[in-house]
Formats: C-alpha cells, structure tokens, sequence
C-alpha cells in the first residue's frame, strides 16, 4: 500500500520561509524510515504547490492513503477550516483515495520536551533522532 | 542560581491561540523536572505580556539567567530582528541579568521525529514525555 505524508505549511512571501518547510520535510523523509512510500510538502498559500497540487501529485505518483500533518501552532481558521476545504475538494475529485489530517504540530505530545531541548546551550549533543 | 525560561509567540487576535502558548508553557513547566526556576510565556504583539514584561516579570522574581526561546517556525523578520530588538532593551535595563535567546523552535533536532509522531493514527499511545 502506498501511504504518503504531505507536510502543508502556511506559506509565506518571504522565499527562505518557504524553503525552510521543506527542508523539514525532508529531513522528515530521511528520518521516515520506510513509514511513508513518498513524503512533500505543500502551502495554504503563497508558495507553490498548493494543498491540491501536492496531494493530486502524490496520488499520481501511485498514493492510496496520503496523511496531512498541518505544520501550525495553533487552531486558528487555517487549521480548522480552511485546510480541511482544500482537502475536502480533492477527496471529492478521487473518491478511492484515503485522505486522513492529522493534529496539528502545536498538539503534538513532544512538544514540551522539543522546547526544553531548545533551551538547551549550544551546540546540542543530542544525536538526530530517528 | 535562578535559571528562568520565557517562551516567546508571535500572539493573535484570536484569544484561544494565545491560550495555546499559555497551555505549552504550562506543559513545558510540567516536563521541566527542575531545569528552571520559572516558565512563562510573552507576545511579540497583540497579546499581553509583551517580551520586557515577561522578562522584567521574572527578574523582578529573581531571575539572574533567563533563556528566551521562540515559539516560530520559521526565521523571518520577526525571529532575526524583532525579538532581539525587544530582549536587548531590557538587556540594557538590566545590565546584570544575562539573557540568551535560544535558536527558534524550527530548526529543533526532534522536528522531524515530531512530525511523524502527528502523522500516526489517534489515538496516539505514547506516553506524555517526562
């Protein structure tokens, strides 16, 4: 089954904002370790690809079940609303795909340890988590 | 030595993601197993405390070392030049206090890993760190 992960960021006009989103993703591919058969990005707005143009590219690219992490902090409209339409338009164009949103970042059960490591002085020794 | 940690947002006008900053900071003082004295939280903008009251707030409870740490995604204006402007005014106000600003929540080592701990099915089984 091909499961794939699409990583969907706000956007911004400033282009290295943009470049750093995927940059995660893909440090996020390489510390996917076979979880995800292809992993991208996307953007509610600004920036190429849009939410539509990188699920339709997954699901060209063979995807049976894509996964949208909302890479947000907080649940404002974007999160609640405004991706779930964009995602709600291409669940309608391809009915045999399996769209799931997942929590947005800001929830996320690390996110307390993430910041305490953040605090942290540098150079962090932490070796990149897998 | 009282070690203190301010959490620092962008803040909007939606008061529930403001909320959302509160919680992490209060999560984060959870998990912090006595690394700092206090925790607290401050906006940039449109919420209060601004960063020098949240910094002036924890010297005026002790502190002698705070660690600023940003709670952004990215390193856009208000990452490079906008926090700093603001903790080098009350760096200058407080000439004895030593206060670091640590490298925004973007580029943490954990990122990736947390992204693909939000792409797994809920309910998510992991224990709360710490």
């Amino acid at each position: 089954m091909n499961k794939s992960l699409l990583i969907v960021a706000h956007g911004s006009r400033r282009a290295a904002s943009n470049d750093e989103v995927r940059t995660v993703a893909a440090r996020v591919a390489a510390a996917a370790d076979g979880r995800f058969t292809r992993i991208a990005c996307a953007f509610l707005e600004l920036a190429p690809p849009s939410i539509p143009e990188g699920l339709t590219g997954l699901i060209a690219e063979g995807a049976e079940h894509i996964v949208v992490v909302p890479y947000f902090l907080a649940a404002g409209r974007h999160v609640t609303e405004d991706i779930p339409a964009e995602v709600a338009r291409v669940r309608g164009a391809h009915p045999g795909i399996r769209i799931d949103i997942a929590p947005y970042l800001g929830t996320a059960h690390l996110m307390p340890e993430l910041l305490l490591q953040m605090s942290e002085p540098a150079p962090r020794a932490d070796p990149q988590p897998r």
